[in-house]
């Protein structure tokens, strides 16, 4: 079997043009097939805030009304999509940017909730994803972009977790590629002190996982990040690494491991 | 060889989700090898509008700047292209959204002209087109659907306008289809009176368009379609009709002949 990798960027760091141009040289020049997974992250809240939609929250997590969709479909699928496309083409990388409703390579679920209705947001199955395109895709040296959009196969787009796409589809290539998964993003790892970067670990098991979370060392925004990837992992996926963006070819950053 | 239609919708008809919907309707029971090729029209002015974005215009055309890049990225490439793919999706449509950056699908020159900076605009050329992969994504029943965005190759994304995409992408095409190139937008083909709807022509040749322009009874706006629509028939395309968007299955509009 091919080795594929599937690396998960933050949407932040779209927002540093030296950073995405460094980020995409680096991964150009990695010679496996390869997918990129992006979000949007600050800049999807900027044009909310300069259009005047308000951010949603509620019980911590966002609500995505029909304005703030619209915004994610502009800004992910938009313009951030093919400002990669564009720069990974200018490397001689052949780029395709793939929402999940293009060729319906990510059918998603309209999230149902008992209380909070999250508006349009669409849970992935790694089952669902449609990976015949992808394989041929990868067989022409394409390399496929995805933002973090997809839709319910009734014509209606749906905004869906970054590194929970990455994760679907790394599980879901896994009966074809030995397949790696990285999330980068602006921290060297899982860190044990989140105020102090050189305090990253070079490996964790779900054990370790599980006691750091109870002992509330590992910060509140990693837990869901750290949920997807040892799902990957237990769903046979080869390696995952969390690693800051700028380490993507070496080997600093944090393992998972059972 | 097979039929190829090539369709281009006006970006105001996806203004109204019951006109964009009937089209895709009418578009996607369309019972051969096809493309649409769509616009952006008021939606990006109205984005431009709410973000303070001023509109420039130089010598009656519209001055792409950076503010006014991104917002055509966002609107062409981003809302309205995902929109046309998540509705073609839901008629069984397998439609795949294509910059022209992606795949390096249509590489474009920044225009230069002597005395006007148009900004990221670009034009582009038949002989460019890469149809490798629009020919094997045919050859799948995929459904290409390319909003008016091209890139120079070296990183930057360009605003082309979407009546010559259509067109180039037609003539590039004519060597391996027989291709129907059709023009719909909100009239119901070339007006001798651009006041009155029932006044359109069923045929127009190059010779009745010399006249009629000259004698100032074509509208102004429709001067760039038609060299662009003449320019497809004169390279070997079979047949360009321009026609109202509800009449894409019927043979209501107008015919060009040479």
């Amino acid at each position: 079997m091919q080795t594929l990798h599937i690396i998960k960027i933050g949407g932040s760091i779209a927002n540093s043009d030296r950073r995405l141009t460094t980020f995409l040289k680096n991964f150009s020049g990695m010679d496996t097939p390869k997918i990129v997974v992006h979000g949007g992250g600050t800049a999807a809240t900027d044009l909310c805030n300069k259009l005047g939609i308000p951010v949603r929250m509620k019980e911590g997590r966002r609500i995505t009304d029909k304005p703030a969709l619209d915004v994610a479909v502009m800004v992910y699928a938009g313009l951030i999509n093919k400002t990669i496309v564009a720069k990974l083409q200018s490397l001689s990388c052949n780029a395709l940017g793939l929402s999940g409703a293009d060729l319906n390579m990510i059918p998603a679920q309209k999230r149902q909730h008992p209380r909070v209705d999250y508006g349009f947001v669409g849970d992935v199955q790694p089952e669902d994803i449609n990976t015949y395109f992808i394989r041929r895709l990868l067989d022409e040296q394409v390399v496929p972009v995805f933002p973090a959009i997809t839709h319910d196969g009734k014509g209606q787009l749906l905004n869906t977790n970054a590194d929970t796409i990455a994760s679907a589809l790394t599980i879901a290539l896994t009966k074809y590629y030995h397949t790696h998964l990285t999330y980068c993003f602006e921290k060297p790892g899982v860190l044990l002190d989140v105020e102090d970067d050189d305090s990253w670990i070079r490996q964790i098991d779900r054990e370790k996982y599980d006691r750091l979370k109870d002992q509330g060392v590992i910060n509140e925004g990693m837990i869901p990040k750290l949920d997807t990837a040892f799902e990957a992992l237990r769903r046979e996926v080869n390696s995952v690494h969390i690693k800051h963006v700028d380490n993507l070819l070496n080997d600093k950053g944090t393992e998972l491991t059972l």
